[in-house]
């Protein structure tokens, strides 16, 4: 999914939510697991089609499919596969990796599973992303400033005039276009998107963890929104796991669909719907 | 494999050589891809057989696993089974994630496939790396220096009084120990270990890329050695792809008994055989 399809899609859902399809099989509904070969793909496949008419990104977590082992790339690998460029698909995987290294991580998530981006790990320089850059309507997404705690330990030092995170925002940006990168925002004070916004004003940012509850959506919102929207927003398991009955899939959607209407009333406000 | 026994392997071996299974099905001999399952553990089971004297340990690297999808990561699952703990085994795959995702790859990576250690990025802080230090015995090895060009984008800025990088070691060394924590240091100039060694002088570092010609593994033990040895030097394509012929597992282990003679030299000279 390239860029002006990306944007159109979220003007057509009018929704900029991505769910972080976090599976994991110890948190899944009991009855899922009984005579089911497969209950963490059994799990995404109804957590998609509830959630698909308010949704424009999925995001899988690797961490929670390699967990399982082999078994678990094959969960992941039919849940890509049930997307069906229906959505926009994140890996977030935060490789970080160079030369043919990074070339097949690049081959595994684009050709093999079909991923549209991958989350990539900034620390080893630009080497990292290049041979990501050369899929066409692939999509790198740079860890800038994350929202954890020890972020600070390095992204938060200074360095030079700025901060190391701005640093690698100001590199990435330089060498790169808003059409096949994107940066990891997580801002633990919205405010601090503006000055995000100041260094890299078009390219769209993946924002972790903002419910809909509170003012913090549209805090977030109104210092990193763009003419284009820019902005995906990330929910995992207030959405994925909001029940945990035989009506999972129901009270997912509502949750997807209480965060899709804030979106759609920002978007409205702010005339780019 | 803890500290003391690496190092008693180390000895008893009389060799710190660390062997990369960088094995891409594009790459290994043709007579393998004929009527055999598993090529790629094939390769990997006649490496390890003929190498296992000259070898303490040997790093897998993950993307070329990956880039075969779920089938290639049942050829890591049994090549990781099948050095049984008969050296020190290495997963590289570079994970840098928080909490629960952190838990999850540390999960994948020392229990589902039993390893002794993973790479890990920094950039997230010390929240990644600390999941992974929970498991007595098994090990963290941390990006300290890498040694490709765009090293210098980030890892070679200024930072305080002293390079990114040397942050780097120095905050990880301030809250671990050398029993399950190492470094990558992959200097392109040896002189290099001499800085490293002034904020970590008795971590084991993991050094890339240093074959057996010319005086660049003499340089890097004149730098780096420890009175416990302190290195594992890592060779890949150099020692894997020695010969492309039947006799590959041959030509391999020449390769590496050439490195390990070496070494051994290196241990006499110091007196630490």
């Amino acid at each position: 999914m390239n860029y002006a399809q990306l944007v159109s899609e979220i003007k057509r859902k009018k929704s900029f939510l991505c769910v972080g399809l976090d599976t994991d099989i110890t948190k899944i509904p009991q009855h899922l697991l009984q005579q089911i070969d497969d209950p963490v793909f059994e799990f995404n496949k109804h957590i998609i089609d509830a959630t698909l008419d308010y949704v424009v990104a999925y995001k899988a977590n690797l961490a929670f499919y390699e967990a399982q082992g082999p078994s678990g790339l094959i969960s992941l690998e039919k849940t890509v596969k049930y997307i069906n460029n229906r959505a926009f698909t994140i890996a977030d995987a935060k490789r970080g990796d160079i030369g043919n290294t990074a070339e097949m991580y690049a081959k595994s998530f684009f050709e093999h599973y079909g991923f549209d981006s991958v989350t990539i790990a900034p620390y080893m320089g630009y080497d990292s992303v290049e041979p990501f850059l050369k899929y066409k309507g692939k999509w790198s997404i740079v860890l800038g400033l994350t929202s954890n705690k020890s972020a600070e330990d390095f992204q938060l030092l200074t360095q030079g005039d700025g901060l190391l995170y701005e640093t690698v925002l100001k590199k990435f940006a330089q060498r790169t276009s808003k059409e096949n990168l994107m940066f990891v925002a997580g801002a633990t004070r919205p405010e601090m998107l503006a000055q995000i916004r100041k260094h890299v004003p078009d390219y769209f940012l993946l924002v972790p963890g903002v419910g809909a509850q509170g003012g913090s959506l549209q805090e977030v919102c109104q210092y990193g929104l763009t003419k284009d929207i820019g902005l995906l927003i990330n929910s995992s398991r207030q959405v994925i796991y909001a029940g945990n009955g035989v009506d999972f899939a129901e009270k997912a959607k509502q949750e997807a669909k209480k965060i899709q209407q804030e979106m759609q009333r920002i978007m409205e406000q702010k005339m780019i719907a």
